[in-house]
């Protein structure tokens, strides 16, 4: 959605929408006892410019058509870093570069699903990545049902020898995403689950919140804490786990068949692509603001990760482009490789980096799709928490609300928030976000221009006010 | 939707919303002067027990879940009428019996697109129903695009020699569903149109109005009026065909690859359920009420057509349950068989009834989803179109407005219409219909109990005023 270009300072109190009215902005006080009026006013012609054009539809129209598909560890994911490189160089960004390292190298082949009886018939399923294979002729057998992977979970081991599982359970479709971690339990443990109580195979429902006909991929574990292997597992489209409830609804015994013949081979290239505004005063301090390059393989990775692509480098390029001089510290565009499959590029930059981390002023990941940002939240030291609440304030135009200091960060970010680098969440609207996430529907005209305007807009003035000030979040 | 009850004769001319107010309803004239005041008062309780409580969905539901897909010819379609079969009993039609046919058999194989240059990536297709083959390592070629049919008609004949040719033509939704009749041309046309050309395969973008990644499969023309072949034909994704126009708009050549492999079949055996409610007192005398047992087989064949089949089983159901005596004429219920390969139930019926034919009074099909009616057309003599109108009249209640003289049918009616049955179109609304048609994406959730109400209403109602009156349309 667009937003009118509301500049900072000129209506923030009116659309702040807390239950206690905020006190009245004063150069003594909230953000101007942050940032200077300048500052402020800097910010602001990068908020309007955001919102009156930005390259960030253009960043993901080129990406999703150019590459389309980039699983992690594929030529095509190389295509995606040889894009990203002549892309950011292009912008005028400097330092491009990427940072390879390597990923073990999981390819989908055949998958195929049918119910063998009493009524025969196809499923839609799609195999989840790390999955073992079947044998190539299949696996059946009778389907045992459960409400929850904690339900599978507590049936005594290996009691349930030549059934296939089936995880039925349905994901809460919410506003902050949250129902996302309940929903991703099954899809990591039912592989591990089924094949401690002997089971051949496991299905689970999609996790995602649509209704239409994709079956959701994503990451399971292969294996459990022991290294004990996970059996094949595959998730069932929306429909056809609706369906087979029904079907084990009318009460006979009820046969599927699963073919799936995904290989999982030896390391395989990956890495990350790098650029920065180098800092003009304190190039040697950093902001990271990331994305991940990498998708799965059944979408063109539009929004799950072009979106944050086109969001963190469409931002970035408007200090490039708008600003009289370079900021005080150094803006680094961190394009993640292997994200969907575990984290890769997260944790080769957190090694490769780690001298340099005590000087990562902040961090953000923009991973969540087109919805608009609806909250700020932060994870700083407590004495910082001030400065945290002045960003907040002056995002607020923008329709971003006041949050928590329980951010999360990005999950490429993981490793170096542990590692003790600030990080922010500008968090997204995600309410449509799984109906798409990690199926074949997740593609290019799922976004229109202007959706990520107000996603720029944010991300451009929250860069700005750190990297152009002497605030600190340690 | 659900539809309150309203009456017949309660509020009719508040709802008719025609430019000019019809006359208020007399005994004397309009209905009144057709219909006897008994006969609506039936009508109208028909239409009550309709809207509080019918087996419509139930029927779609078990349908759909127990058969799922039922591509004709196949051992699905087989188990489609036992299906029915059983289900026509134990609903308590008289004369159940299945009418077999054969049919050419056409099974859908592998089908697999990929852009080999400049930007190598998968497309989503699927077969058109009758394509032939490519070679099992498919074809490759530089695409050519098309607006239209028409304009790769107009290219010389063997001009394309080595290319793939794509016709990119958008289909326009519309209420009444004619953007089909104008979309559906490129299906049937595009082999038969490449292969003149010279073109080694075609691509159409889909014919269907939705956004989401899903293909719309549908019959095509296998050779010309001279015999001639058509070349082996796909339909691309929506989200697939905008892609490959991006990717043309690129200015470089664009190079796909196609691999199709369905196989052409010699005859296999189809069939017509049939049904009825003996008529009373002209038994001989045949009110036909249709829809089409056989689906495409990506889908589970909800919407297309298990919705009419629902709706005309339990409009027909509602007569055998709730009337106080048998209609006076006979009720028939036809499942259609074949209907999406080429009428092939439509042309069995015709020549098995022939002697037959001038005895039916009329007759309808349901196959156009769930939308509700919202016009009453009729193709009968012009010294009956009163007779039509008053039935008309009576259906305005639901919400159906008047219509005109020129209902073609239905698909299944084609035949008999010809040979001079009178036929009439409770034409539904199918603003979405084309969304989900032909699609794997046409699965039961699309469906919600109460979704077929006004349907079976208004065939119940329409059908009870036929059959148990003395009119007629001849």
């Amino acid at each position: 959605m667009r937003v009118l270009p509301l500049f900072f300072g000129l209506c923030w109190c009116a659309l702040a929408g807390a239950a206690t009215p905020p006190p009245a902005p004063t150069q003594a006080s909230g953000a101007g006892a942050v940032f200077a009026a300048e500052l402020q006013a800097t910010a602001n012609r990068l908020v309007g410019q955001a919102l009156q054009g930005n390259t960030a539809y253009a960043i993901v129209e080129s990406l999703a058509t150019e590459v389309g598909p980039r699983l992690a560890g594929t030529a095509a994911e190389a295509r995606a870093r040889e894009w990203a490189v002549a892309k950011l160089q292009a912008l005028g960004f400097s330092n491009v570069h990427i940072e390879p390292f390597e990923i073990p190298l999981w390819l989908r082949g055949v998958e195929t699903a049918e119910v063998l009886s009493p009524y025969p018939q196809p499923l839609v399923i799609t195999a989840l990545g790390a999955s073992p294979a079947t044998a190539p002729e299949g696996v059946a057998g009778e389907v045992v049902a459960f409400a929850s992977l904690a339900q599978l979970q507590r049936v005594p081991a290996g009691s349930l020898a030549g059934k296939i599982v089936f995880i039925d359970e349905m994901m809460t479709r919410t506003q902050d995403g949250s129902g996302y971690g309940v929903a991703v339990a099954k899809r990591l443990g039912a592989g591990v689950a089924a094949a401690r109580a002997g089971a051949s195979a496991a299905l689970i429902r999609s996790v995602g919140t649509g209704r239409d006909r994709f079956p959701h991929t994503g990451l399971m574990l292969a294996a459990d804490e022991n290294a004990a292997p996970a059996v094949p597992a595959a998730a069932l489209a929306a429909p056809d786990a609706d369906q087979l409830r029904r079907l084990l609804g009318r009460g006979q015994p009820v046969s599927v068949k699963l073919v799936i013949t995904p290989r999982s081979l030896p390391p395989a290239p990956s890495g990350n692509v790098i650029a920065e505004i180098p800092g003009s005063q304190a190039p040697a301090e950093i902001v990271l603001l990331g994305a991940h390059l990498d998708s799965w393989d059944l979408g063109t990775g539009a929004i799950d990760d072009g979106a944050g692509i086109g969001i963190v480098v469409g931002a970035a390029q408007l200090l490039l482009e708008h600003l009289p001089h370079k900021p005080r510290r150094t803006v680094r565009v961190v394009l993640f490789g292997a994200e969907e499959v575990g984290y890769g590029g997260a944790r080769a930059y957190a090694l490769e980096h780690a001298q340099e981390l005590p000087r990562h002023v902040i961090a953000a990941e923009s991973d969540f799709g087109t919805g608009d940002i609806w909250r700020f939240d932060t994870a700083v030291a407590p004495e910082r928490i001030a400065a945290a609440e002045a960003i907040g304030e002056l995002l607020r135009p923008l329709g971003i609300g006041p949050g928590s200091n329980s951010a999360r960060g990005g999950s490429d970010l993981g490793y170096i928030s542990k590692a003790g680098v600030p990080v922010v969440d500008l968090k997204q609207n995600g309410w449509d976000y799984f109906d798409l996430h990690h199926t074949a529907n997740d593609t290019l005209d799922k976004i229109a221009p202007g959706d990520l305007d107000q996603n720029v807009a944010a991300y451009a003035a929250f860069i700005y006010l750190v990297a152009d000030s002497e605030v600190s979040f340690r």
